[in-house]
């Protein structure tokens, strides 16, 4: 395996551990506040994680390998979770989570086993010509920017607690102003 | 234990295990960038944690049950872990600060067993009268502000890889732009 692709895909192996250490039977106080207004809760990031795993990551990733540029990616729908998981409890959804990626990742050891692949190339239907190297960085960014997310709904879900140290608090300020800074 | 103290509780508990699960071991490719332009690398963050755990949350406690708001809070060194961690590795300052949270979490427990002094008062030296249920929040929302942080690092340590895609992946396109948001 090549040092990009191992590098990947040891930050991929650890986001169902991180969702999970942070929020695996935690108190409901701390998941009920969306990371922003008319933002996600954790349970509707975890439900993007989850489509992610299921119709974006290795149907493209088989699609550049299969295809290249002459067929662009199939479309990728940001909310499915949000009928899908209605009635599913948070633990279950970080373990279906876990169970997923322990799949996708399986079978991205399949799919690539050449360095050369990862120069290889699709067509995102906004974005243009792509490579899979950059759709293999961009899978593991997106689990850092949406578990990061998780981290502001939690603050969120005790903003009104830190009494005056919120001028200190950037995660809380930001969720009122994106440009705010600390005093 | 009162409903409100278990809940920050658990989630204190929680970060050293999170950081570990985010950190421990992972390749140097993904450590080496700050969050922002003069920001915080990883190993920056669990060092400022570090030194909350040993002059910060235990001591404004005591200051709070033993002077009330007769003596301020002392200042706390934002920047002590620059020269004291300069030849520490990164897995080492995980290890400490999580044997420092479970030190710092049975002094609380030996101090904090009346849900009435949650209400005791102490004096912040810039932003004045504070309640001990407030220190506490602060204490797990400030986990939650600064371990986001490393994500933000992380992330932009592939800010180059992604090609494209940047222009979907908001913990990179606010690296650069504190609001931008986006496509």
């Amino acid at each position: 395996m090549s040092a990009t692709l191992a590098d990947t895909v040891d930050l991929l192996r650890r986001t169902p551990n991180v969702v999970s250490a942070l929020l695996a039977g935690v108190p409901d106080a701390w998941t009920n506040t969306p990371d922003v207004a008319d933002g996600w809760r954790p349970r509707d990031v975890v439900g993007h994680l989850i489509s992610a795993e299921i119709d974006d990551w290795i149907p493209r990733a088989e699609r550049i390998l299969t295809d290249g540029t002459s067929k662009p990616f199939d479309g990728f729908d940001r909310f499915a979770h949000v009928a899908r998981d209605v009635d599913i409890p948070l633990d279950r959804l970080i373990e279906r989570f876990a169970e997923l990626r322990e799949q996708t990742l399986s079978r991205l050891d399949e799919l690539v086993s050449d360095e050369a692949d990862l120069d290889r190339r699709g067509l995102h239907p906004a974005l243009g010509e792509v490579t899979l190297r950059e759709l293999l960085a961009t899978w593991a960014v997106h689990d850092l920017d949406h578990v990061s997310q998780i981290f502001a709904g939690m603050a969120g879900s005790h903003d009104a607690d830190v009494g005056p140290w919120k001028a200190y608090l950037g995660i809380l300020l930001r969720r009122d102003d994106p440009a705010a800074t600390p005093a």
